[in-house]
């Protein structure tokens, strides 16, 4: 059996049209327009072209957006008070530092200058305890762009055997504290395995998932016998294994896809996975962010 | 086999030990003595008696330590202004509010109002994302408690398979922050079931775990054929069963003691497991908030 594609880009571009129509009503409603503010600090191109994307969304779907690029000069101390002015400013609701920062700042520091109600990266401790306590606003890009694939390809995971490789701060971790939720769209049975992990015993947890979250940063490390037969399999990783012929980086996912893709219910590419669902799913936290600052929903 | 007695008491009165010494380390070496706070509303017989234990082992150890009783009839605005002036404090590190509060007191409002570098209890969700991310100065004191069980007695349990029955905020959720760490104490593969688990996996979950943390709130849910042979067995259960001759609660934990225990390799007792440990990591902490305040550790 060949497992039917989960297309990030397709799944994307329909949260981006409910995200249309809620940000139309917001203005005709309440007046409120959705204001997202990204800092960019020097010019990484691949930072670059990550904030240009964002930028381009924002526009797309009528935010306010204000792109504030700054030397790679910039003090801590300048910075800081940078995210002390746009916590302050009325207009924006959403705060994002793109990442990663030079070495000369603490990107801790930084991140968690930043009001945890304007923290649509979802990076904040405070919004990390929200997230495991249940009651949370924003989840972390990444995650929740999985876990909106899962849901909209798969239907809702409610008690499926889900299992997570990798434990990282930006995906595994917050992974497993969403699903884990009593809530819509998650309520399953959770495992997480990673480097602690005796690779007998992490094969053996992957062949049981009903859904398998890789995030290990290992081309190609999940294999076709450690998946069972129907699986849900989620593939978040990204890694450079050479170039194409016409020059541009070759990606691979975490997942051996050739193989997988013959066990697997439903698989998502590298790319064309996850990777296209994090921008949109930034925008999702800017919608919420605004209705957050009018009072429209509480935490 | 009949498994070996964990005994929180025994345990817990060598941390007290330890604690005293370092308590003492810092009254000599830096002229600090950790200062504790009890905050209680009204006169529940129980949050009576848990406040004093409290007290009496801060006395024990040699902290500074002050008893706040308020009336019932408090509201919401005074006793925010009460944690207000205890965040204010620098003789007081550790600010415990004992809960229940009173219906009329909205118990987030309050517990998040505490200066998460002074929540001893680790509720604020600063502390659970803390504790989530790896980079935290204080657990909750049950999570704790069992974390310290299982490695006083059975050495570092890293690279084992943990499940985690139950995923309350105070035990289930925050047990899965902890023991995923690749930190040390922890780093074992992490299984979380719970009322959204189907009871044929919750029974092969618990069947394979090397240790199993049992929070679920069900009097003897757990039976010995759920048990492995040799397993490791954390009762966090604390259910009144009836009353004694003598007119006392009967307690029983949420793991069907008398015949899990012949299968485990240790068990922790209901009551005198992880009971006695709660109060020793509350003072943990405190002495964590002492060191925290005066910049001798940092989070």
């Amino acid at each position: 059996m060949a497992a039917t594609l989960i297309k990030g880009a397709e799944v994307a571009a329909q949260i981006r049209e409910e995200l249309k129509q809620e940000v139309a009503d917001l203005k005709a409603k309440h007046n409120i327009v959705p204001g997202l503010v990204t800092i960019l600090v020097g010019e990484d191109p691949g930072s670059v072209s990550y904030v240009t994307a964002k930028q381009k969304t924002a526009h797309e779907l009528g935010f306010y957006s204000v792109q504030d690029s700054q030397p790679p000069t910039i003090s801590e101390a300048d910075l800081l008070a940078l995210i002390d002015k746009y916590n302050k400013d009325p207009k924006l609701h959403g705060i994002l530092v793109q990442l990663p920062l030079p070495k000369s700042i603490d990107t801790n520091k930084v991140l968690y200058a930043i009001d945890p109600n304007k923290d649509v990266d979802a990076f904040h401790p405070v919004n990390v305890g929200r997230i495991l306590i249940g009651q949370y606003a924003f989840l972390p890009c990444t995650p929740a762009g999985c876990q909106e694939l899962i849901v909209r390809a798969t239907g809702d995971p409610k008690g499926k055997e889900l299992v997570v490789v990798g434990r990282s701060n930006i995906v595994g971790k917050p992974m497993v504290a969403i699903m884990i939720q009593k809530l819509p769209g998650a309520n399953c049975t959770v495992t997480c395995v990673h480097t602690g992990t005796p690779k007998d015993k992490m094969i053996e947890h992957c062949r049981r998932a009903d859904i398998l979250v890789v995030a290990a940063g290992v081309p190609k490390y999940v294999q076709a016998d450690w998946v069972k037969e129907g699986a849900v399999v989620i593939d978040v990783g990204v890694n450079r294994i050479g170039m194409t012929e016409s020059g541009k980086a070759k990606l691979a996912g975490d997942v051996d896809f050739d193989t997988v893709k013959e066990k697997a219910s439903f698989i998502t590419p590298v790319p064309g996975g996850v990777g296209p669902m994090t921008i949109t799913m930034l925008m999702k936290n800017t919608v919420m962010a605004a209705k957050l600052a009018a009072g429209l929903v509480k935490v």
